[in-house]
């Protein structure tokens, strides 16, 4: 099932899409469902709600993206956004990075996740402002010192495509600690779906792709992750909270910018695309802040 | 003018600190003006909307801590919690890092954030738990891009005590980024209550301490940060955006377990009081999670 948000950034409307008995692609409005896609709906079993409110045939056909709605991130307000990094081999060493023995968790700013076809501001002073598509997994329920990988998946609502958006001189050469580089404005497109898990199966059999201005930069594979979905979930359990609507993004594969020998760095007016397998995909015009 | 939670966990009720005519403190509810303090109570001038209710003596006398209610944070729901690492010289050399010459920028999960009499837990498997006090400034208008230090303070509505605290194995050991050892629950006491900038006045005028058990261990003076609220924030606003509501924790100065020399972390049942000077006090038990 693909949950959606669709309508002016601040005032989405929770949709599911469905196929119409035509197999014509609609989108349904969760109209007396619930008022958002948020951790409250995801907490409350609000996914099997939809499910069984579909055959009835009771939810409000809503006008589509194509007439011009905007699509917005498929979760509003996340508690945190957490962020695995190096996590892809190919990645670790393009970047110089040694293989990490754990994995490395770092934070964005929740305020960065806007919608997948939102414009994406480079900021004042950036010269290094870098693309990382990511596989992205939205908790659905609360995970606390999990016993098994299991529970982890147990514990995961669905899965998003992510852009990690990253600048990297604030990242990598402003302090240690790469937050800052992480957390600028509009710097975590989400989206366009959250799929939920059922309907993905293994998190690990998706293919992840990256254009810029239509040039392939990035063609990853999950079951390439050092750290997979369910290590991660459990992991990150044994040390903090995961709350439902909480967004982790589990790393990128080879081919951003910084591995790159010409290092060709975003620059206003560029476009990128993204798309992961079963996820749909998202594109970005890049502009000056 | 001081601003409380007053209630159970996520059912706090939102007060102000007020002398009676008499001159014992009461506490007043802000019925009528808003439903919680936070960023949408902090970005609508709210403050200012509390300071003009009090001498009309509308406001209801609430039921006073001392008769058994809890104080929640301060501020409900943080869009994010900034940290600034190693901003106290003395802190800095006490950990053998050396003096940054850029603010360092980590994140701790907002759901950290507690009671400032709230149990702290200490984290399974947790063999160095250590506290922090620390100047907490609460964000009251959007700052984005700020020109001036003149606008940055413009942009704090408040302090607060924080206990940031922080699993230094997690923090240290386990990778090289922060967050994860400064994110397990509860580990963000924050309060006991907001205090508005126009009462504090000079930020870097304000004295710290904290002690465990009643041994004194950390005393320190905010004149001595590296890099001053001021600065802090308008530093921030040029790389990401602060929203009313964020809180800032400003940094420790030295005393913290990781710098003495026996290392002496916390045990279940220790009690840890921190205070600052016009800001009140905190104390925490902490437990065994």
């Amino acid at each position: 099932m693909k949950l959606l948000r669709l309508g002016p950034p601040g005032a989405e409307r929770p949709a599911v899409l469905d196929a119409a008995p035509d197999g014509r692609d609609r989108y349904l409005g969760l109209d007396g469902i619930t008022d958002d896609i948020d951790g409250a709906f995801l907490a409350s079993d609000g996914p099997r709600r939809v499910r069984e409110a579909l055959p009835a045939g009771s939810l409000p056909e809503l006008a589509a993206p194509a007439d011009g709605w905007r699509i917005g991130a498929p979760v509003a307000r996340p508690g945190k956004v957490i962020c695995i990094g190096l996590n892809y081999r190919d990645h670790a060493e393009e970047t110089g990075a040694t293989i990490p023995q754990r994995p490395v968790v770092f934070m964005k700013d929740p305020a960065t996740v806007v919608g997948p076809f939102d414009d994406v501001l480079i900021p004042r002073g950036s010269r290094k402002t870098d693309w990382e598509v990511e596989l992205a997994v939205v908790i659905g329920r609360r995970a606390r010192y999990l016993d098994s990988r299991q529970d982890a998946l147990a514990c995961v609502a669905g899965y998003a495509i992510s852009n990690d958006v990253s600048e990297r001189e604030f990242q990598l050469e402003f302090s240690s600690q790469w937050d800052l580089g992480k957390s600028c404005e509009t710097f975590n497109p989400l989206g366009p779906w959250l799929v939920t898990a059922d309907e993905i199966g293994d998190p690990q059999a998706l293919g992840l792709r990256l254009s810029v201005d239509g040039v392939p930069r990035q063609d990853g594979h999950t079951k390439n992750m050092i750290f997979d979905v369910a290590e991660i979930v459990r992991y990150l359990s044994q040390y903090l909270v995961l709350e439902p609507g909480d967004v982790i993004n589990t790393g990128t594969p080879a081919g951003v910018a910084l591995g790159l020998p010409d290092r060709p760095y975003l620059r206003p007016g560029q476009t990128v695309t993204l798309e992961i397998e079963r996820l749909g995909h998202q594109r970005q015009t890049f502009r000056q802040a």
